[in-house]
């Protein structure tokens, strides 16, 4: 197995750092390089559609993506790569998140966005790991830990709440 | 007053030209030169870039961009030029043409898109020539006329009834 | 080129005001003149029609209306006149701006309304500067500069955001 | 008590007038004089706005609206006259009625518009009848038998199903 | 003319008061005698049914029913009387209003319910006048004067609007 | 254990027969006594409620109501019983269901009907054995067979795509 | 009549515990004994699919299960068991609750879940304690008082109103 | 690099084959070896867990899910594995596929679901192949070239169109 390729992490607006910080939090702890930009769909267009178009061969894995209201930024990324881009739907002041979902989700044939729940970043680091462990054991090995310690803390609550209740 | 501009039409598929005659109908009815397009924000995100960074000096006055599901083409469009966009929101075989309007008319700050009702083509159309009609009085003249004859047909409609009726 | 137009802006009522005022600094970034209204398509429909029926004779190019709720306020507006009319839905108590929004786009043929996000207040006016703009070489040079500073403000922040996460 | 005042039933388009009969059919059972017109609050507003205006000193009672999309028509009648306003929001090609919906009965404080169900065109004309039989008992007693023999053919039929399946 | 009919205001749980009390003013100023009644569709369906069927014998021309979520109780009123029953929808705590909106506008044939915008309490006041209205000459004067002062209020803002920009 | 209860299948409309006869045949597949009615919240009221009132001395477990648009049916019979009822919303010619599914589920508290999905006739006819399957080991036993049979279908498909595909 | 069941709470996270403690309040209201767990449908699946295939022979008689967003965790609780299973969707902080609801209700042919309404705490339990109550006379006299109490409280709110607006 | 991982294509109702089938031309045309399934969240649990369990060690690298309505069945198996688990939202007879994309996509926060547009059997396809081409070279290829493809289409289509209208 060569080395683990990169996952870049791109925002449309520094507004979403906070969002996103917990992606990274996540990738990091799977000692993933991260890189994270921001870029604007609409307002740095060229930026973000040279970014994708080099990124596999500036060694990245995996795309992620976040923006809110009309979230082009996902699939304009996408129609510049052929790396496997995930969307993360951000709620804005307006709609709860469901301009960003169905702008990020709906993309036409040919050009998918693998879309994660509304403002669910932690997930968009866990399945960019995901796709990066199809072939390399060593993250298989970090995943199947971090699904035994959730499992484990989920158990540990439940445990916690039986000596509460009764 | 110098020349006329031209209007550009551009759909994401061909599959929206039936919906789009209507737009260049009503652009001819003003004998208003247009150019119409398929290019596809995820598709030929290039050629479509190229095009609405070139339009203004190309002799375009306004874009009108027609898309379905999650509709980035007028965003992405409007990215890379300072023309006015017009949106028009096509309806696809779910969710009603909810996600395309989201996805057309919810932009971020500094790039609108000026939207119209899913599937409106007509008010493509007619919302171009109100634009290039802000300093063009032959323009002015024609819509004013064409604002009276809509009006004399539902009066004559209203009559029509009124015998039917009575 | 004969002097620039003005253009209106008018809200359905005084509450909307600190979302307009974003729209009017747009306006005057680009020196254009602005002429600010309180008219209701339901409470002083008369007025409204009236300054609908007679702007585009008082030296107007564009009105802009911005309405909540059931917003007739820009489709009235716009059945008085051949002005292009750019309405706001504005998000009120419920709904989160879903009846305004489509209470603005969703207008019937022959009568179009340009709509922007909800509370979209600056691209109401970026959308104004870019219609009176199609014929006028001034605006248009105004118009590239805010997009190049605000391309420049995005790379910069992004540049700022490699320093501190490097 | 003075003669019974006239009901007006206003559409803002032809194509509306198949749901519209079911609402003249109901008022005609009741004896009611009815008059049906087309007028669009867009496209001939002033004779709408004339139509509401005189609506009260013509003899009417009631004014009854019909428009779907950006149904704007019943809440601009409603600005004209203080006459009480149903609307009938009326299912379009896209958003399944939604849009007519909210359009028609969010309206602003002080222009209230009585709305009935999505294409609920009966329901308009029995709530006409209502309003007009507040102070006339023969409108009254029609509705009382109206709503008997309502009753009665539902538990007719549930007696005709208890022989069916029993 | 005969004396006045009374209001019924039925609220289906006390903390719809504070809602309601602008119903209630609105009919005080003009002079109509409100009872308000909380009366719930489901936990006091007796009672309920009970008012709705003594209603017109009791003196009243008009229901008016406020409920939330599952609003149920205009249209159960409805159910019991031929006299004409508004439904206020009101916001709950979730899906900000629309589930009693849709519950109380979108009733089948035969049981009309007089449907204003959510939360839109004032209006069920002004509708209910309206409806009394229709054949009392002294309440038409008063719809007239409050429509008037309406006007002038909104007039008297956006001169003052015109003063503090200009 | 005494002889198993009836269950009553209530619907607001004729219309609504042909969903509801698989509520029906579920309920017969398990042998459990059926008793059908039309009834309606608005145009029976007080045939359903003085059923709702009587069902549980009359031998009757648990009531399954079906309506559509806004479907009092489930949440007035409920009103009247401390049964348990079962709400089925009937998709109807708008909204797609929502406005009877919203109008079933959302019950104030104390009051509770068991929603299943919009057309669900099948699942309130399982749901209503499940109930009175708490105390009934014959009924435990059915349900169980039921359960493996359903099973047993859908691996028998996926043996058939094995051999269909491979 | 044999010894009463026992009722499961089940909730997928512990930050649903303050929305559960409803539901455990008004089963206990009952003398019905509960046992409550936090179980995942995504991170414990193992230990809710044996807890639900275990649950009638442990005692129960009821499992209600409580999950926001794609709240999978009472129809996967449902598919291990013949139990009738209720379901409270949780308003998570997007979308309103629409996402549990829909996750909730939907179900397939064959699984039903009775669904309550979005944060339906006390709902469930009451629910529950109906269905329990079908074979068990003490479990009707206590619905039926509470029912009673529910009615009487209301009343008393009712004439406390008229002495305070009176 | 290892030989190339399997891909799994399983569909929560056979009703739903016709759609996959896209799917599984997508990935044959990329020489995948797929293996298709017929397997319910709720109908065949233990086979859809036991699948997915042993997903990994069978030799999958991604499993992409169907189903619609309470669309659980991607989010069941990925609670259990550690592979990518794509979900494709099924269109059903209500509510046009909303309730499958909000239960598909909306996964809390651990087990994320890499969800593609309502009925987008095509690209979830092409998306498990980028996942698997992360690490291999030959895939990378074939993508590049598909991509290289369908721009060629949609210029050729421009090209055809200019020929037509010019």
């Amino acid at each position: 197995m060569t080395e683990t390729k990169k996952v870049a992490v791109i925002m449309g607006s520094d507004s979403d750092l906070p969002v996103l910080r917990k992606t990274i939090d996540v990738l990091k702890s799977f000692d993933i390089n991260v890189e994270t930009h921001i870029m604007s769909a609409h307002r740095t267009p060229e930026q973000a559609c040279k970014f994708a178009s080099e990124a596999r061969e500036n060694g990245f894995g995996v795309i992620i993506a976040a923006a809110g209201k009309a979230a082009h930024l996902a699939g304009v990324l996408a129609a510049h790569t052929t790396l496997p881009v995930i969307g993360i739907p951000i709620k804005a002041s307006t709609l709860d998140g469901l301009d960003a979902l169905l702008s990020t989700v709906q993309m036409p044939k040919g050009i998918p966005v693998a879309t994660v729940a509304i403002d669910g970043a932690e997930n968009a680091g866990y399945l960019a790991v995901q796709m990066m462990a199809i072939y390399n054991k060593d993250l298989q090995d970090k995943l199947a830990k971090m699904k035994a310690d959730m499992t484990a803390e989920v158990v540990a609550k439940d445990e916690k709440l039986q000596q509460e209740l009764n």
